[in-house]
């Protein structure tokens, strides 16, 4: 496991509040923090994903309201109304995850239902409610943990892509969870993780939480995994996920679409990890699943590369997600439990408290 | 088309001669030339992909045996001594792509045969010989371009990956020159480059070639093509070759493989695009082809990334090559024609003057 000073997110209640992000930018070359102490720099740390994965971002978002500066002389009014802003500025950081939206929508509540409480009330509500989101986080990754390591355990090289590890989530992670689990059960594992272009977070994160875990682990480069699979040394993929439709149809890191396919030519399971958080039962399949484009420099100078990889005037594109269909999805692995070969009634039947329209109240939301 | 100052091997004859190439290292930043006055220097420049692609490497081979220093005072033996001495030198740079040893066997054939020839005779024979497969990879590539822009030209997105254009060849390449034949016709072509990790190709030499002659070009990371496909975005795929087993499964560049599983599961036409000389009709199938595994550092140090982006000491796998079996081939395009659905029994009859065992006399060579 990763120590508790590299956790992903922390925060202290002041004032001055902070929330302390691991700085996933820096890694692996330095373990350095972040210490956010307004909306605007949260904001800005979120889109320039020195904290990411949709669960984790959905805790710092959480925390992030208790940044807004209030004080027991304001009106009532004006409070919510700083809050709010908060909220409305922190929901334009990224437009994939749905837990961020999700996870503002439970701050939002308490501020709509706050009628009498006076600021250090509201204020505490707001932070039982945050700690709420990061304990269940940890909760949930621990339940994804015990039912995806039933999943994997007949197998042993396992590749993943991109991170949804402990750095992904408040800790442990959504698809490396069953890893942990297994390891600390004695299970034997190996693990290639796939670099993840443009931002490397497979051969950056995913390679430094698996390591210091002490979970053998091979770094390739997102190209090589059909061959690897073609040459018998992978047994199953597991990934995480950004969004997920109400059909199955699952939005997670770009580059994942591919391994899907990949895994059913060759014959291998397909797994997606995630909280139920990341369903977003309002929308019918993955098409509705808004796809955060981001800059081009990400592809044309690699991690901050200091030459340029395209020339000048060339055209790039970036798409940060795609979406996997549910038919390629072999097991969907919630806290609740394994959704084998999920559709729109299995996913519904697993979520009864929720359906079209309960869910996550979102505009357009990641990893 | 790219000017002539950046073709990617010239040639002059000395004393002292000077294989002069293009440093593929450099783009697309520098346009800059790299003058090898010895077998070493020309080893070493092959070795680390100043010069790359199977025919350019076997066309820089074919010249670099005349930088072995012979006199007219030496021995008859002494001088086809040192002569197989750069060949075995040359031989040992790059273990995959098979027209390096297809051309060095060629400039062995001329100094076996050389008997009564004096040193200037014999070193004229050599050079012509050079100056043949140089030549005739010039008119290989316009061959190639000729069928391949029949069988491409009902299409207008065309993906590539790697490099296999002018830069890789003497002239205008295997898969790329359809597309400029066809461009040069007045067809509309999009082309988009897989940016090609490790060593980036794709994004530094294929959108630099095609930009400079024009043609639209789009990069995006290996990962994309995908989704790129599953959104109607990609009408066929175009590759080269390293070297083409006898059945018609062919290595190329690592991740050529899933996009041929990821064309044929959208149903898209994959072409690939290479001269005979890449045939190596002695081995069975792709199992038999060595596959070069290069340092970890192109992974860890993305193309000399002053920033590790692999935490110490953590495995690294980086395969240069991956093997697409010829069932997932739509078409070989070849300067002899189209083989549609390649297999053992029409490779031969393209074939005929060659069978098995008459191939490229391989111990076991590219981009």
């Amino acid at each position: 496991m990763i120590p508790e000073d590299a956790r992903s997110v922390r925060f202290r209640l002041g004032p001055p509040s902070v929330v302390d992000l691991l700085d996933q930018t820096k890694l692996p070359g330095e373990l350095t923090r972040l210490l956010c102490t307004d909306g605007e720099m949260l904001h800005d740390a979120i889109t320039r994903l020195v904290v990411r994965g949709a669960p984790a971002i959905g805790v710092a978002a959480a925390y992030g309201v208790l940044l807004t500066k209030v004080d027991p002389d304001m009106s009532a009014e004006t409070v919510r109304r700083r809050y709010r802003e908060t909220i409305a500025l922190l929901a334009t950081s990224r437009p994939t995850a749905v837990n961020l939206f999700w996870a503002l929508d439970r701050m939002t509540d308490v501020i709509e239902s706050a009628d009498g409480l006076n600021v250090t009330a509201l204020r505490d509500r707001l932070h039982a409610e945050a700690v709420a989101i990061d304990t269940e986080d940890v909760d949930m990754c621990h339940r994804i943990g015990r039912w995806g390591s039933e999943v994997l355990k007949p197998h042993r090289n396992i590749l993943t892509h991109c991170n949804a590890g402990s750095l992904a989530t408040s800790l442990r992670g959504t698809a490396l969870s069953p890893l942990y689990q297994l390891h600390e059960s004695g299970h034997r594992l190996h693990v290639f993780a796939d670099e993840t272009r443009p931002l490397m977070q497979g051969a950056r994160l995913t390679a430094w939480e698996l390591h210091q875990a002490g979970i053998p682990v091979t770094v390739c480069t997102d190209s090589m995994a059909g061959s690897l699979m073609r040459a018998g040394q992978i047994d199953a993929v597991i990934v995480g996920a950004d969004r997920i439709a109400s059909n199955g149809d699952a939005a997670n890191k770009i580059g994942t679409y591919p391994l899907a396919v990949l895994a059913r030519h060759h014959g291998l399971p397909f797994y997606v990890a995630a909280p139920t958080s990341t369903l977003d039962l309002g929308i019918p399949d993955g098409d509705a699943i808004p796809i955060e484009m981001r800059d081009a420099s990400e592809v044309t100078h690699p991690v901050g590369h200091h030459l340029a990889m395209v020339p000048e005037g060339v055209a790039v594109t970036n798409p940060a997600f795609d979406v996997t269909p549910a038919e390629l999805i072999t097991a969907l692995i919630t806290e609740l439990g394994v959704i084998h070969e999920p559709d729109r009634e299995s996913i519904a039947r697993q979520n009864p408290g929720r359906s079209a329209g309960t869910g996550p109240n979102v505009s357009a939301a990641s990893g």
